[in-house]
């Protein structure tokens, strides 16, 4: 297992984790400029994030710092209820792909949509196995696509307490019964990515990661679980603050043959947190080294 | 498949569900005298609840309205840190099974316990393996009591958003390994309560309740998952009012082979849900016609 706790080269911040400092949006090409200028040496920055930055200024800001991506966030959300809602979904996932090249990315990170609807309140149906075979189906199509571009898909299942309204794979095992059906021979097109704040409490996760190997695992987040949780959504702890057994976690991941980045991914809405983004990137350095 | 809609013969009443009323506890026997008045035959109790109204004084009145129970709750809480809070743990158990007994439950429901001192939000240590292995241990110990009473201990899986406090038992898969590991004969002793909150985004649910069997399944709890969920333990849904297809679910349940009572469970902060135990009810009896 690799030593993380003298240095942080195997850190990348999700910069989602940043997104917000004294009350207000942080911009894209600071965060990387801040993560540059503290020897990180990758980030996973979101769509809207890149949209709002330009994305050939962000591939250029990205060139200029030498700064990797450890995956680009996100395309997925499947989901439908009509032919139009399909189309603009493919669509969707089609820009995300080619952005996701243009940045260089090594995968797009899918969270692949529930219940359509769901997510603002109003679900169109019940239908849960009804759309897991929508997002077998649809991440079939897109598979498709990513191959002839070359850019991998990195299923992330979430927690299942997200099952109704962002992703309907909510177990590493389910988005691994994905993976064999899509991509059988293992071909390194699809695989997943494992969110220890998603799969921490799950008692298959040690043998679903041996399962996944290093050729399924294409990306590793971190962030910790709090006691108490007080918000579905925003209440991630940083590395060390809960209960995750983060080091265990990364020694499973490390066995089956992950080498990559350790990409810290926190929604938080504490004030601490939303202060000051440098100081957040700081924080996420000494405790990468300490915690995880 | 039962048909629910004509009356609530099959329905019963966790009285978890309605234990506050206009900003105070409502009495246990008040609330028996409601369920009674309504026509309701079965009811869950809770430990403390019955505590307050008195074990003795408990039995009679379920006697006098021929009320049955569908379960009583809770005996688990395995997990410790020393000999002491074992045997304290081992010592509660022992009390639950005897008022299960006094109280002619059909099963004393089993909340396993997690990370010891979690709920407190002061955990322990992040061992969940560990915890795992205590509840395995502590739960086979608890076996050989309840065998000696005649008392069937239900295993409840909780969702898992409650891995760290409240329970690290999760899946139905789990709960079902564990019974045939403590129980290889299906002798009856021991078994499950499927809540439809905790399992329902479970894509193994249906095979896992198939497995059970009506032999392993000996509670059946509903309620409903709201879209946004905005609190981890009290924003549970009145059936209809969320994204759970209780009908399907119930259909899965009774093809197992059980056959027996519903119970509500709801635990909400919601204020109109507050406002009158006898609205309650009576909610709960039309909602059960319409949407279980």
């Amino acid at each position: 297992m690799r030593d993380f706790s003298t240095d942080h080269r195997w850190l990348s911040i999700n910069t989602a984790t940043v997104r917000r400092q004294r009350g207000q949006d942080w911009g894209l090409l600071e965060i990387l400029d801040a993560c540059a200028a503290r020897g990180i040496r990758a980030v996973s920055p979101w769509r809207d994030q890149v949209a709002a930055a330009g994305l050939q200024a962000t591939a250029a800001r990205l060139r200029a710092h030498g700064l990797a991506l450890s995956g680009y966030c996100r395309g997925g959300m499947f989901t439908y209820t009509d032919a139009a809602s399909r189309q603009a979904a493919r669509d969707e996932n089609r820009h995300a792909l080619d952005e996701a090249c243009t940045l260089g990315a090594p995968c797009l990170v899918l969270v692949v949509g529930a219940l359509p609807g769901a997510l603002a309140g109003r679900p169109a149906h019940r239908d849960l196995a009804g759309a897991r075979q929508q997002v077998a189906e649809e991440m079939a199509e897109l598979l498709a696509e990513a191959r002839t571009r070359g850019m991998p898909l990195a299923i992330e299942p979430l927690h299942p307490m997200y099952a109704a309204d962002r992703a309907c794979v909510n177990t590493l095992e389910h988005a691994l019964d994905l993976c064999d059906v899509l991509d059988p021979g293992r071909s390194g097109a699809l695989g997943v990515a494992v969110d220890a704040y998603h799969v921490w409490w799950d008692p298959k996760l040690q043998d679903q990661i041996a399962r996944a190997g290093g050729s399924r695992i294409l990306a590793f987040h971190v962030c910790d679980w709090l006691v108490p949780t007080t918000h579905l959504l925003e209440d991630r702890g940083m590395m060390g603050d809960g209960v995750i057994d983060l080091p265990r976690l990364r020694g499973w991941v490390e066995d089956a043959g992950f080498a990559g980045y350790s990409e810290v991914e926190i929604f938080s809405r504490a004030n601490w947190w939303l202060r000051d983004g440098g100081e957040a990137l700081d924080t996420c350095i000494v405790r990468h080294r300490r915690c995880v």
